[in-house]
């Protein structure tokens, strides 16, 4: 949040360059400061932030899911969009180590729009809400004269002491990850090879269903932020290595990776190859895994692993934050430099967050 | 606010009875029905309201923005639509009495969209979020793989004693509206006959302006809140008619509007005959005036006449809640009933609110 994402669907390249001599970013950061004493965090995190009274803080996310960027119907259902539509923003109030309570839904509908779509994805969104109860309080419903439109609006809330940012790191941190790496693109790569969601999900579904459906990691967010384990958090949309570079980089930090820590699903390590030359290059650069990615002072690295039997998902040690000028680096089990080679994937996805 | 806006523009009907038989209305309520007891308005105001601490209410209102249907870039400037893009959602908040202080913007950008388009666009914005000072605080920024897309979420607040909702009117309860009506369509009427803003702005620039930049009643709605004038209020965004049987009709009531006290400007007395053939129509169910509908206790009703001197604006008396089996009627100076004839407004908007 607040994110450019031109994302670039195959053969439509966006003139990323012409809007970069914009400036679009600077223009909207610059022109936008607000000095208001409530506003805890605004533009740049996973949430905007404002304190509220009793040392709470009221956290606020909101995200546009375009047909033909963000979704094909083709490839997803109506019921897992309704579902997805609600959890990834959901994510990002998991990485604020913040519990959802509240969501506003708009939707620009096509015309001729099949009734059924409505009926299957509201039965999504309304299964995902009850189970991490959310209520719908609002929101906006029009006719689009061009493809499917949605916009949800999360507000959610956390404890002032237990909020955690962005912008925390320091040297000697260790980095930690929930779950596993690169299957939901994995799971997209499968759903665009075959064509066929149906056959998809019952051939492979856990990494389908992990691109599909994925599950914010509220409850892991939850106790992290509790115990005041974590020094910055994120939420993992945009891939291990651009969301990393948020934690650090973004404040002058480098980091190591060790690549053999990588947790993979063992479907991704039987399968990778089929589908990628590297077989490391979904894990580091794949998006939308919706985990979580933070950082830990060494003091907390005991403490943190007992409270993980508490998780609903593994939880990984997979490197430590370093001085600046050693860069973003992933060292193989001897400690040598993997060589990162991401090459074609500016194809699939453009982002830049700010 | 959650509103089913099916606008039809020019020669595209949308199947707006298949989505009626579908129900979606009732689904959306019917499924999300909300026990939180925070929540004291969900779905079916002008915006959702939460209670916070110290009997303050937190207000959230969203809107989509689409292009082709709630704007025209032919007719508009980038400059306007930035400005409008954010009031439409201020005026939700005044409805309500509130106060707006935050918004979370996001846009969904067509490829090769001029770039001057978001210099103009930001421009417009700023210059609006100033002068009622609203902070943006996030949001989220897309590639489209349609149409421009504009949503836009604002937060706000209000004593709980103050806040005025749709459901307070009653028998006897007198009407009033803030400035003119009707001037908004006539404007946009303006626009699409001559294709030309920038002439129409130069030649009209009153009821131009009135549809391409319109000012939120905030200050008024403030005014009215404070004083406990209004018993409910409602902003102008779908026509005086359709608005009004917000606050009557859907609660049981009826209502009279005395013909000749409708406020109209100069302009729309001189000129609607040239765009209508019945003077009353724009007035009556011209959408987008953003004016505040309010309803009035008697006793309350020369307090508020005082009170009105400190408007920016003229304030209108223009007539009363009557039993719910008189219904909504319109009667000119004899008192005789006016025959509303709004055959040929289906085409330009058909709006269902809930």
């Amino acid at each position: 949040m607040l994110r450019i994402c031109l994302n670039i669907i195959k053969g439509e390249p966006v003139d990323i360059e012409e809007l970069g001599e914009f400036g679009l970013i600077e223009r909207i950061k610059g022109s936008f400061k607000s000095r208001d004493r409530r506003l805890l965090q605004g533009i740049g995190d996973d949430t905007a932030a404002l304190s509220t009274a009793g040392d709470k803080v009221t956290l606020l996310t909101t995200d546009l899911l375009l047909e033909g960027i963000h979704f094909d119907l083709r490839l997803n259902s109506p019921y897992y969009l309704g579902r997805k539509t609600l959890a990834v923003n959901l994510s990002d109030i998991a990485a604020m180590g913040g519990i959802p309570q509240y969501f506003l839904l708009s939707l620009g509908i096509p015309r001729h729009y099949p009734v059924e779509f409505f009926s299957e994805f509201f039965r999504g969104l309304k299964e995902l809400s009850r189970d991490y109860r959310v209520s719908l309080i609002g929101g906006d419903t029009s006719a689009s004269a061009g493809k499917l439109t949605i916009s949800i609006t999360v507000l959610g809330e956390v404890h002032r002491a237990q909020m955690i940012g962005r912008a925390g790191a320091a040297v000697g941190n260790q980095i930690f990850v929930t779950g596993t790496l690169g299957d939901s693109l994995l799971g997209l790569k499968i759903l665009q090879d075959s064509g066929n969601p149906v056959q998809s999900l019952r051939k492979f579904p856990r990494v389908v269903l992990k691109h599909l459906d994925p599950r914010p990691r509220i409850k892991e967010g939850r106790l992290i932020a509790e115990k005041g384990l974590a020094t910055a958090m994120i939420d993992l949309s945009d891939g291990l290595l651009a969301d990393l570079s948020h934690l650090t980089r973004e404040i002058g930090l480098g980091a190591r990776l060790w690549r053999e820590k990588l947790p993979l699903s063992n479907y991704y390590r039987r399968n990778i190859l089929s589908f990628e030359k590297d077989r490391w290059n979904l894990a580091l650069a794949g998006g939308e895994d919706y985990e979580l990615l933070f950082t830990v002072d060494r003091a907390k690295v005991e403490p943190l692993k007992c409270l993980s039997s508490r998780f609903d998902c593994r939880l990984t040690h997979i490197g430590e934050v370093v001085k600046g000028k050693e860069g973003l680096k992933v060292v193989d089990e001897k400690g040598r430099p993997h060589k990162i080679n991401l090459s074609g994937y500016d194809h699939f996805r453009t982002q830049v967050t700010f």
